[in-house]
């Protein structure tokens, strides 16, 4: 299978799985952090929103119109929208429509292996591929998928008791 | 909100968001683990399915049933089933079966909060209650989802490039 067609699985399905994860839960599991200066699963949300709208897509044009000529635009690591007065269920639908514009365009560019290959220029360390830039879009989903999860468990790690000893996930 | 219905929110999601995640995907991202000794998602659905077999309703029907006069049965940590020739299809939907066939046990017992503080002994670690077994029930989801989540991400650890850097969940 052509390594974008295995990319796009994954990007794909995660507003689906975030949707499935949050959607109809209180406020309970998806306004509380996992410690200070640590997100909600609602703040991680925010945070993915920021990322369709300014980080994925526009790199991928960067590197097809301009290549390595005009670097990266950079992107904060910790960019997220203020989603305190935000239902979930208005980020989780914001966060699926941005997502669902992108795939779309991503298909219609219909990149070729060559175009895989295509290199722009990070601000922080150079030289990347369009292939890399589409791999780590998808690996960021599912590192972020991991901190949601993070953060909810994290809100019953005293009612778990004697088994905090061992839930890994609970240990930080 | 009872903390038993908070409970119940995470434990009839876990079935959905697998379902969003894994079902369809190709096998490059459910069948490959992230290191000598761990699991794939494949297999941790298959631990999924053990746990609703043998550990979580078995020991809250102990506890009502026994009290601390007769401990848990032993529940190894490593339980899976042999899932390498079971497509995850069908991984999916054994484990939502059980999950649902659970809940429907759990929501007809219906626990006061008296009951939620009745105790039974862990072999390892003694004295708890029904309260903490149902809060472990509901991370351990959580925590396996981070799992089938770092399990995946893991076989794009070098389609990433310079990007490893900046993602921790491809470090350990």
């Amino acid at each position: 299978m052509h390594t974008l067609a295995r990319t796009i699985e994954i990007l794909e399905r995660t507003p689906g799985v975030l949707r499935s994860l949050l959607l109809g839960v209180s406020d309970f599991w998806t306004r509380g952090n996992y410690g200070d200066g640590t997100w909600s699963a609602a703040q991680v949300v925010g945070h993915l929103i920021v990322g369709e709208r300014d980080d994925w897509l526009p790199r991928l044009r960067r590197i097809l119109q301009h290549g390595e000529r005009v670097p990266f635009d950079p992107f904060p690591h910790d960019a997220t929208v203020d989603s305190s007065d935000t239902p979930i269920a208005s980020l989780l639908g914001e966060f699926e429509t941005l997502r669902h514009e992108n795939l779309r365009e991503l298909r219609a560019l219909n990149l070729s292996p060559a175009d895989l290959e295509r290199t722009g220029s990070h601000p922080a360390f150079g030289r990347v591929t369009a292939a890399q830039l589409l791999a780590t879009w998808c690996v960021h989903d599912l590192h972020h998928l991991r901190q949601i999860s993070l953060a909810m468990a994290w809100q019953y790690r005293d009612a778990v008791g004697p088994w905090h000893e061992y839930l890994n996930t609970l240990k930080r």
